[in-house]
């Protein structure tokens, strides 16, 4: 029996590979693409696996997403139907995650990129937000990553809300759901937290008419996935004032092209695909620990619904 | 009776001036420098008063700092003997440090002056740090403001220490104190915020000896004075490598003198003296109260303490 790992980057697949060998001592690790036997293949952990690459193992009992999200995995056209997929969210995710978000809504709401503008230009220039009690935040997406990251908006001071398909209860913070929930919600949002998960529906949510409806001067942080932003809307709601601030993780091309116009757009903030990372060291022991109770329950909590699309 | 305002900034004594005049409507309330009769005045209110001003009022009953810090009335080489000093500290002044503090430490965790030197140059470069719950910070200073603040950074996470002149008890954070508990404290420390009052004892604390007891690489916070820092003694560390980065929001001399070497300096983030502010908004609101209430009772529990200096 063996467990195959693919990540695009090779040296990243290495490090997996080395590490779950380490941690699953019963199976033979292999990298997917080198997988000998494939009718062995019991498990496929799997970062952007390529297309068709699954189908190929006929015994596969689940799929490991080595992130919160599964979009990669549901990208694959070929994808064999009914095989479980398990999401890998830890501990280090959540609080990575809650850090990246802290760190950027606290930019934003301290006017950072202009405080960064005012010393380049050698100026000494008091800029006085109000407190973060009198400032409202509201994070789209009250999954695990987006509920821990709220209440930790909330525990800094800020006046905190949340949005999500189906209504949630998050103490401190207040939670609007559904297609109604979703108006008032951008209404009272002058920092807005994408962590939505990457669905038919939620692909291209970030837009024209979405940023039409929060206030005039509102800001962005993405880092839910590139899909979720129409690109050309954001350059266009910056330029009108309509938008101030953007900071941006995740991007429809990764890396971001070179010469791409919000690499030097003072409005835009480009972060590396870096708010929330699993890797091997702490993954590895997440996704060993998920293997083994998968074998033996047949489910595991952190299981995604491919229905729904997360 | 009188109450007399003052501030270097004569558009800033003017607002105060008229926010105190409308909540202590049972006082005169003049601008320091114009009082009319010296001998009516009973409570002066003030930042950085001019030398030898306070001691021309015979009947003051409180001075009243305009800050959580009382070093820039003690300065005062005529200061009157034996009036009490009121410092105004408020959930505003505790809220904006908090943050300030949460910001700037959660910058330098996740590497923030690299990522925009990278976007700067447009590379795509993951810079992927620990989680915060294996990164050790730690807050000198543990009065109202560092206590926060030290509680918020627990809150994200973070290993938190804190260190002060007398023992103290934070849930969450690892105390030290006294000159004994300074060494073990700074060697644990990678991210060193400073909020310590300043002091006879605390000016200069911020020295090349101290850098050195930091590990390799640390990098400091400094929201307390300037004349905490030995700014050359920075310099040089940064130069070395021992320190990799400062952020500051007091100067020695404020504003922050144009060509100072901070200004342009790729390891030092410059930020004119806004950490926390109090305004005559709210502001007023605690300034009046503290008032009203020393008036009543002869005391209130912001007292300072001349003798210790804060």
């Amino acid at each position: 029996m063996s467990v195959v790992v693919h990540s695009p980057d090779a040296a990243e697949t290495a490090e997996w590979r080395a590490r779950l060998a380490a941690l699953l001592p019963e199976y033979t690790v292999e990298p997917m693409l080198e997988a000998r036997r494939p009718e062995a293949v019991r498990y496929a952990v799997v970062w952007q696996p390529g297309n068709g690459q699954l189908a190929r193992f006929p015994g596969l009992r689940a799929i490991v997403s080595l992130g919160a999200g599964i979009d990669h995995v549901l990208a694959d056209t070929a994808l064999p139907a009914g095989v479980p997929i398990i999401r890998t969210v830890g501990r280090d995710l959540t609080q990575r995650m809650r850090e990246y978000v802290a760190l950027h809504v606290l930019r934003h709401h301290r006017e950072m990129p202009a405080l960064a503008a005012a010393q380049a230009a050698g100026r000494w220039e008091q800029i006085v937000p109000p407190p973060a009690t009198a400032r409202r935040v509201g994070v789209m997406g009250l999954g695990n990553l987006g509920a821990e990251a709220a209440r930790s908006l909330a525990a800094l001071g800020f006046d905190t809300a949340g949005w999500a398909r189906s209504p949630r209860e998050i103490e401190g913070v207040r939670c609007f759901a559904g297609a109604e929930g979703l108006s008032p919600f951008l209404a009272r949002t002058e920092i807005l937290v994408c962590l939505l998960p990457l669905t038919p529906e939620t692909r291209d949510i970030l837009n024209a008419e979405l940023f039409a409806r929060l206030p005039r001067g509102a800001s962005l942080v993405n880092a839910g996935r590139g899909a979720h932003l129409v690109e050309d809307d954001l350059l266009a709601a910056l330029a009108s004032g309509q938008l101030s601030h953007a900071t941006l993780d995740v991007f429809r091309q990764e890396p971001l092209p070179p010469g791409h116009p919000f690499w030097a757009h003072p409005g835009v903030t480009v972060t590396p695909h870096i708010a929330s990372m699993i890797d091997p060291e702490t993954g590895g022991r997440i996704v060993a620990a998920n293997i083994r109770a998968f074998e033996r329950d047949g489910t595991v909590p952190d299981l995604a619904d491919a229905a729904r699309g997360y």
